[in-house]
């Protein structure tokens, strides 16, 4: 079949490593001719978030899906008129995108979310401090997301339509990914739990299975269900969350796609994420994702003050620890920030396993020529 | 780096599919536009016998491998004196690739062989019945060797250089992978037992660990120590054995490259012999291969009568099952007892698999439309 992706980045790079498994003709959108599925897709250089480009590209498809939320969901939806399948549905697409109609989803579905306020520019605030701002679209990596603890922060307070989200006292952050295909078989792998970098604000370490009580599972189980009823459509989705300091749960927000907390299901589970994808999107029978042991990753990303083309520092170092697997972007250059590949590490113990990554950390340096 | 490969077929596939987690550039030189590289490497159409083809391909290479062994060797020699590095060496691949060599190998190294009279003619012929004619030169996949049992089956005998070979009597067969990098490092995968098709000579069922006694065990390790030793290259290679009726141990032939017999490690061991060879031909620390319980491997072969576009029937039902592996190779025309693909299998017990791999077996063909 021919399967087209929006967004060429590691995510559909990882896809389609895994999907070679099978015999489909993988295609890409994507602005860059460097993108990681350069190399291994039938790549079509141009803008994922122009319509008419994205109508081009997926009228001779048989399925078309995305690696990237931010893109022209108008465009996917006159091809789901036209008779192609599109995976997730432009519908939860836009839902999604969007953090104010997100927010309003939650709300219409009795999906725990932390009290808000959606306004449309600076001049509408009134919420109590402290706050987190998000902003309604492109928000991405902890972009377009800030936190406003009192009236001398405003001054920085974006202008422009957003949510404005109470500011939960945070004990832990997981992630859950929940699959379905079109014939309404729903699995769900083990929550992961995330361990936040504060500077950069992209993950750092996950960790899985999380380690929570048996009434945490129990809400968490309660917002999958109601979040895939609600979602209306096959897909693969991860919904990060928040337990807070009084034990409840809350969802922080969703992602309609691939996710970077289930990296570690590559080596940590009997099938990853990216197997679990592809069969949504061919709507085959679902993957049995049960964890092997205790899995855990660690993002690469670019070091302050680099650019340039990459140069992966103590590298070989870390390929001679057992039970440790490396997996680069393909990417040739790096900045400040960037995810250029992780790493995912496997252990029988937890404590172990932590160790581990931080030492793993240390070794590593993601640094410019 | 920019790592070229003579042959584009399944082994190639699985090798770029694996190293696709780190950031080399693939190159491939096959006959065939269709092959099971082309849409994830940049493919040269040629033909890997040929001097002039490979020269020109490995020239501009870091490193020139093999994914099949009937290639051109003198070009590889010439690639090795103008500096690029050939991996396994231009010489063992040129002793493999001739039945008499590998037996004068063997011979010479004190490795157990069977007993074997070389012939350039059919007039040479003075051995006892019952035996193996195996051709010099271009046997795959049991193509080339014939069983001569008496005077009767002399007429068929093929009047071409090749080695006639005492008939072990055959107990069971093993296969065993071993990998060398430059460093000199090597590690060897668990013994893998192999259950073969007597119809089509091809392997059917692979089954990791073998159930093996400890005195076969150390059989096994001293001539795997021996060949590893005497090939005197970084490589992976395969080394077939059988078991005799009477506890000894022989070599039947090796591949210097990956091999059918270690398809189940991509699942059944914490490295696969596609990362290893990777790591091989970059030279980086060997990987883990110890196993996560047993595995198996059944491979998907064109059914007889069966030519044209591809069908595979109950590939649903087996992608129910839980710890089973669908691996199939981008081929999109089957033909009688073409390789198309194999499945793995994982479990905690050795007859369970046995007995899911007979089940399996039973559900699936590869038909055409």
């Amino acid at each position: 079949m021919k399967i087209g992706i929006l967004g060429g980045g590691q995510l559909g790079r990882m896809l389609i490593q895994e999907a070679l498994k099978y015999d489909d003709d993988f295609y890409t959108l994507d602005p860059s001719l460097e993108c990681s599925c350069a190399s291994i897709s039938n790549l079509m250089q141009g803008d994922f978030n122009d319509y008419e480009t994205v109508l081009n590209f997926g009228k001779d498809k048989d399925i078309v899906t995305i690696e990237i939320e931010h893109i022209n969901t108008k465009a996917l939806e006159q091809l789901e008129q036209q008779g192609v399948k599109v995976v997730p549905s432009s519908s939860i697409i836009k839902i999604i995108q969007h953090k104010t109609l997100q927010k309003l989803f939650y709300q219409k579905h009795q999906i725990p979310t932390p009290d808000f306020q959606i306004i449309q520019n600076a001049s509408e605030v009134d919420f109590p401090f402290p706050f987190v701002q998000k902003l309604d679209k492109g928000g991405y990596d902890g972009k377009g997301v800030q936190v406003i603890k009192n009236e001398n922060d405003l001054t920085r307070l974006w202008d422009a339509p957003s949510v404005l989200e109470k500011l939960v006292d945070i004990d832990k952050e997981f992630s859950v990914i929940v699959a379905k295909n079109e014939s309404g078989e729903i699995k769900t792998f083990p929550v992961t739990e995330m361990v936040a970098d504060p500077k950069l604000n992209l993950l750092d370490f996950n960790i899985c299975p999380a380690f929570i009580s048996e009434d945490t599972q129990l809400q968490i189980d309660a917002i999958v269900s109601k979040f895939i009823s609600a979602a209306d459509s096959a897909g693969l989705f991860a919904i990060e969350l928040f337990l807070d300091k009084e034990g409840k749960v809350w969802v922080n927000e969703t992602a309609p796609r691939l996710h970077n907390s289930g990296h570690q299901t590559q080596e940590g589970n009997y099938n990853s994420q990216f197997e679990q994808f592809y069969r949504v999107i061919k709507n085959l029978p679902l993957a049995e994702v049960t964890t092997r042991g205790f899995s855990g990753m660690l993002n690469l990303v670019g070091e302050e003050n680099a650019s340039g083309t990459v140069v992966y520092k103590g590298l070989e170092e870390v390929l001679k620890r057992p039970n440790t697997y490396v997996h680069l972007y393909g990417k040739k250059e790096t900045k400040p920030g960037r995810k250029m590949g992780h790493i995912n590490v496997l252990s029988d113990n937890r404590e172990q396993l932590i160790q581990e990554l931080t030492e793993i950390k240390a070794l590593v340096k993601v640094s410019a020529k």
